[in-house]
């Protein structure tokens, strides 16, 4: 197992051993449910909200305005459905290249006949068209909810999201940004960024799975996707996942402690992996704004499909090197990804997706690169 | 800490050393995305399949019926939700001690005119009135979904589910069981219980918090309450909490093994603090069917309301006692009970629900109700 090179980042990360000695606490000794009054229950409660209280910290916002969920998934989910019910949004602006979560839960709403469903104009890099974004808004007519990501997960294309927010404030638009690969790996400052809502995930930050937090600007009022208990003043029903939640601060606090230092050794390993990768394989093609607005932890290149890069993939993992095609949701169900085919409808190409953490070295994408001159 | 004495297992439950223990490597070293399709994220994905599986023998029925959620709250929630939404259910029958997760979801439904909302007749001793049950199904009219709780987590009491079951069949509506108090500590046998759905959550029996589990009936085919990747066959999307579920079905195994031995165990602690307090103090009632169809975990008695009880529980706390008055999501709230007022309108009253585990003892009753003696 010492050999595996782990280079699949974007889709989970390996939880920081820093976390899981606060967490340990809440799996062992403190276990008390935090509704209860009595002391034994207080004392989880306490965990709980200073733990809500250091990501509002962290993300420049009120602790009144951070719920704990189960997931990125989940939040995003929230964030959608109460744009609809709550705050009366029947229509839904979101792009083609958006996570399933947004794309399978925008169009469950336009199945029902709940919204009708609009996708903006890419551009040939992959960017969002914020021309056609805005005379999409200009249009008067239903309420909006504009929903899209912060950071591609395939090709790590970052949108202009401030941008994005003051489009949504100038026209009175509802905007849930999913921010799932940018918390914990950019410093957010929330006032800028004027959303509505914000997803994120902790297993994408060296924090645990299974837990995830929705902000929700103080502004807004909306109902619960998951009705029941009073948890998370009555906005998400279910006993808490306290060490899940002791975990997502802790991993949030130490990925902003070292931002910096962690920002610097990941961009150089992609950019070294970038520039071998050019000059060793000819027909090598960058997916994306790569060396533009791009996330530091992704590059995702394309080879033209042939024998050998078909199987490319499958002899990666023999050579114990993990590494995905499109996202970790779309290989799984081995359908290919929907953000490559958007991008690049008419080529037959095989991506592959480099994503990095802080525990990857300058050595590990070296091998990386070797190992694929064999293979190819 | 050594002297506390955690009677509210009802709340939640101690996480079991030798489920601990098996988490732990997937809380480190097997961190991989079950989603991915190299190795290393296979490992997990068998992890999780052989957790679904032995969940789905010790139930009785095919891994295929068996989802883990976030929660029992979200199962339910799912289960409720898709009966309306994609199994025609237009009427909901239900009872007025139900927990908040069904009570609420139901309720929101309600509120937004998917279904008519009807409540069962509740008898005297806190039973269902399985006649009026009956009858309500026998009217013709819509689809209905019956929804009840197998064990009250409040007052104990257990549900002939069996017979609700079988009414349900009858009658052609569907039957979600909201087993949470007793998934765990009684051996369900679903073939028999002829529910479509039954929701479970880990931490009620020694398992994780943050972890639940939802089963469908194969002959069940509903949307996902939670949009995105294609987790859990497309029924529950988000990367799947892997220590959670297999924390879960560790749990669940041991509780499984150990049955009858720490059924016979906590029974005497329950009859021996029942026996007690009936004979040290006059005015003691017991809620519920304490005696007769009840869990043996729990044991819920009320005091009138006095000076000395309206302070009960915290001077309780103040002894290390950890007892609850209703369950937790609604001490929390501080708002008192819906089961005890629903059962007991007129009464001034302040109940007590002790709960117990496998790691109580007959001592530590005994001391509570010598702590009970110096405060009343």
């Amino acid at each position: 197992m010492t050999n595996r090179i782990y280079f699949d980042n974007a889709a989970t990360t390996a939880l920081d051993k820093d976390v899981l000695e606060v967490m340990l606490p809440y799996l062992t000794t403190h276990f008390g449910n935090p509704s209860s009054i009595y002391s034994y229950g207080r004392e989880t409660r306490l965990a709980v909200e200073n733990a809500r209280k250091s990501v509002a910290k962290i993300l420049g916002v009120h602790p009144a305005e951070i719920f704990f969920t189960s997931g990125g998934t989940e939040s995003t989910n929230t964030a959608i459905t109460a744009a609809v019910r709550d705050l009366g949004c029947t229509r839904i602006i979101t792009s083609p290249l958006e996570h399933h979560a947004t794309m399978h839960c925008t169009e469950a709403l336009r199945k029902r006949g709940e919204v009708q469903l609009e996708y903006v104009n890419i551009l040939p890099d992959g960017h969002i068209d914020l021309e056609d974004l805005a005379s999409r808004l200009a249009q008067t007519g239903p309420k909006t909810l504009v929903t899209l990501m912060h950071a591609n997960n395939e090709i790590g294309n970052l949108v202009e999201v401030e941008k994005v927010g003051a489009l949504a404030e100038q026209y009175g638009a509802i905007f849930h940004c999913d921010t799932v690969q940018t918390v914990g790996h950019y410093p957010l400052d929330l006032k800028k960024l004027k959303a509505h809502f914000i997803s994120a995930a902790g297993h994408k930050f060296h924090g645990p799975k299974g837990i995830g937090m929705l902000y929700i600007n103080e502004a807004i009022k909306i109902h619960p996707l998951i009705e029941g208990g009073a948890q998370e003043r009555n906005m998400r029903a279910g006993t808490e996942n306290i060490y899940g939640i002791v975990g997502f601060a802790r991993a949030l606090e130490i990925a902003t402690e070292n931002y910096e230092t962690e920002r610097k050794h990941i961009q150089e390993i992609k950019d070294h992996m970038a520039r071998r990768l050019e000059s060793e394989f000819d027909q090598v093609r960058f997916n994306g704004d790569t060396r533009g607005r791009s996330l530091y932890t992704v590059l995702s290149v394309s080879f033209p499909e042939t024998e050998k890069t078909e199987m490319l993939l499958f002899n990666l993992d023999i050579h114990h090197i993990c590494v995905s095609g499109g996202s970790a949701c779309s290989s799984g169900a081995s359908v290919g990804s929907h953000v490559i085919h958007a991008l690049y409808p008419e080529e037959n190409i095989v991506p592959l997706r480099f994503s990095f953490s802080k525990y990857n070295t300058i050595q590990e994408a070296d091998k990386v690169i070797d190992t694929l001159k064999t293979l190819l």
